[in-house]
């Protein structure tokens, strides 16, 4: 009898606090993520340093509020999910755990409650509470695009990797330390910063040939910028297509088909849209 | 009789204020592009201390007489439009209300008159002047593409602000206040500065662990950029792909024409649009 | 009998200088470029100090040299052309003569002689010593490309304008002149250095606030590079699609046809290909 | 007998040190890869002043070391290859004896031996022990990509060199060298900066009239990098599309078929592949 009590309340904490479709669980989802917001928020203002000086202890005494609040719900998700091993180390699972752990640390480590940003990416969570649908939607066929471009990307990278240290190296013997070009590492690091045309200014080359290989690198960073660009759009827009089509075979389920198939592509049976 | 003659006045005026079409309708159209024109130029000028100094007087004069005729104007829209609250509601009728209070403003707000550069929101109405329609089109095509891919973007958004927040955080911790990371909504500035790839330099990272994460963090920006372009360019291509297709031949059923087809590509008969 | 031989003599001579088909042709084409590429050159290194205080007097005799030859080599082209006039008034014809003017030009105006590196545009007739062919497509391709894309531009570069305007009006308010933001028209220069994600830092926003919206117009500029790359992308891939296909109308001559399209869109023709 | 066994030594080098397929072939490679990272990590650590100070004696006994078993491989590739001259030849060949050439090199010119970050262009032998087909169609279609575009990268290419010299001269008549611009080649340095929106910020335009100019170098750039991605996006989707369209149905003839087809999208009749 108590178990099946228990159970029950297990059962209605599971709706509240993993479910965002009754008005509870709903209610449960927007507090958490406004509670998420206000921790994010002050440890930003924590950081400044005119207002750690007048309301430190403060924020201190809300960081450690929300941090109990955040315990006890861990806790709870632990309780009440069906599967809590398959919970702990899910993605939010593991992002739950990670975003208490910061202020307890604190304790032991001085600064290390400004990890508690991490807190952030439980705020992914507000696709939940959106509808989500479209934004689920929305990031599958980004993710899709991502992971259909991969073999692309690793070798733009490889590439990317291939010009950097070349060019870094180079430019470490032409304009040498003392134009601020201090090490081969360094030089990469410069590399890096002008290839993707961010541009700091800290380290420039000053001869006339660093100059040169400089704007090299500089168009070269300009017109490559084409290619993961080219990649993506490519897979994007092949991506569009196919989601954007309801045919669904009816044998084999497959619902990867262009959206002028007659017949399925797996297995040849009649598609009727 | 009288209301009637004043209704005639108040048709004529709408022709003249509202429309484009007549020849005096035009011409009050294009006054009021130089006037909007000669304004926002007076407040650029304004702001320049030397030409502020010696003509400030001027300026101040010319300014009270646009924005007298500004406000006549705005009073006639209002007294002459057929609708006149939704014209008030409307968005160039806020625009048109917001161009004539700074300079109002400015007689109790010092400094408040600069403001008055929102004239440059009214400027959109050259697109009336100007053949109208393929403007409209044009730009019907880009607001669309952004609307159909307002979700991906609210996701990449949201992906952007997740990476700036982490990024900033570890650089606050690795860098510190003593290489010009003072705080952490400061590190996130720098974060948004070097993903952007605008690359300032006002503050950047003195450190090799720190270089070595900001180069990553310019990695990512270079790369992800492809993001947003790929989902502009995938819609751009759709919208334009879609709006080029009124055209549907009434024999073969074939819809895939181009705009400046007269005869269907299938089958060979004219088309009617 | 003169006049017929000297007809003769003007009509080798153009062989010679308009057409690269010719050995002679082909040759003078190339010697054309090879002094083209020298002086402008010489008008780079004229323009190094330390260079200029050596060897000025050498670089200024070759400079007038060249001058003497190209101005020889108009005066050929005038003669030799069959329509004099309208080669004169040609896009060569104009560039052909802005390029002698300014040595002549530095007799009486100091500096001038710098402009006669705009004589790197007579070198664009490269593509016609190069397989022409192959480089006039891409260049039509381009060309057409940003031609059909030039009202949706207008609307974008029309929405860039308007936001560096209200931005730099904003940022000189906030800011002020203590920051570096002395007048509206240098802000608005500093938004267009960020919104390009350019970012020099020669002016940067030093408070919260400044700081702020600062990252916001360069989350916009970052974003909205997409436009312009969807609308350009958009064109070529259907301008390339256009012009890979060999469909000619027999009938009308149309040569704008789908590659799947089996009837003329303009004459309803049947399409052999 | 003593050849033909020799013969089989010549052989069994030759899978091991050309081919991936075997257990011996793979442990090879995967050691010359871990090889290959060691020394050009020891190439950069060496150019750290305070770790050349400490360790610069060790580094150079490990240096010594690979660049002696590098030697050996690169004999033994002679030795064992079956075409050894066109192995010489090939680009991995001569980038093998670029690779071991700075080291030797160091013994006459000081150095030179930071010129073994060389190396770096042997690791692309990675995709050799990666799974390959994949990568290597990655490869393939990126290339392709840039290969069928070559002609519209030069005209572009050609575009922004004739932008970066007339703006570049432009600017040196107008800031002049007391803002920085101390020669045309100098100025040509800033325009690709700028062009770029790399802005380092070390030159920038100090007068009104070159900040005008200065704003329309980057709205030129901001614009026109949508060319090269355009070309580049056009060119991947049209490979994308092709590399896939080896299907081509026997019945209906229809080759438009996605990669993991099995039955003809219009007709249903089994594909073979």
């Amino acid at each position: 009898m108590n178990s099946s009590k228990s159970k029950t309340f297990r059962e209605k904490l599971y709706v509240i606090i993993f479910e965002a479709d009754t008005p509870k669980g709903k209610l449960f989802d927007v507090a958490l993520l406004w509670l998420i917001f206000l921790s994010v928020i002050i440890a930003l203002l924590d950081s400044v340093p005119i207002i750690h000086e007048k309301a430190h202890g403060w924020l201190l005494i809300v960081e450690w509020c929300v941090t109990i609040l955040f315990t006890t719900e861990y806790v709870l998700r632990i309780y009440s999910a069906r599967k809590p091993i398959s919970y702990i180390f899910s993605f939010f699972g593991i992002i739950d755990f990670l975003s208490i752990l910061p202020t307890y640390l604190s304790l032991f480590i001085v600064g290390s409650h400004y990890l508690i940003v991490i807190r952030i990416l439980r705020f992914l969570r507000i696709f939940r509470v959106l509808k989500m649908a479209r934004y689920i939607g929305a990031s599958k066929v980004l993710l899709d695009s991502m992971t259909a471009s991969r073999h692309k990307i690793v070798v733009f990278l490889e590439m990317i990797l291939t010009i950097v240290v070349l060019m870094g190296a180079l430019m470490y013997i032409i304009e040498g330390p003392e134009n601020g070009f201090t090490s081969i590492p360094r030089s990469i690091y410069w590399a890096i910063v002008t290839l993707t045309t961010v541009g700091y200014g800290d380290i420039s080359p000053q001869t006339a040939l660093g100059q040169t290989l400089a704007s090299f690198v500089m168009i070269i960073g300009y017109a490559i910028i084409a290619v993961p660009t080219g990649i993506i759009t490519a897979e994007i827009t092949r991506q569009s297509g196919q989601s954007s089509n309801a045919l669904v075979c009816k044998k084999c389920k497959n619902d990867k088909h262009d959206a002028d198939a007659v017949f399925c592509k797996q297995c040849g049976a009649k598609l009727d849209c």
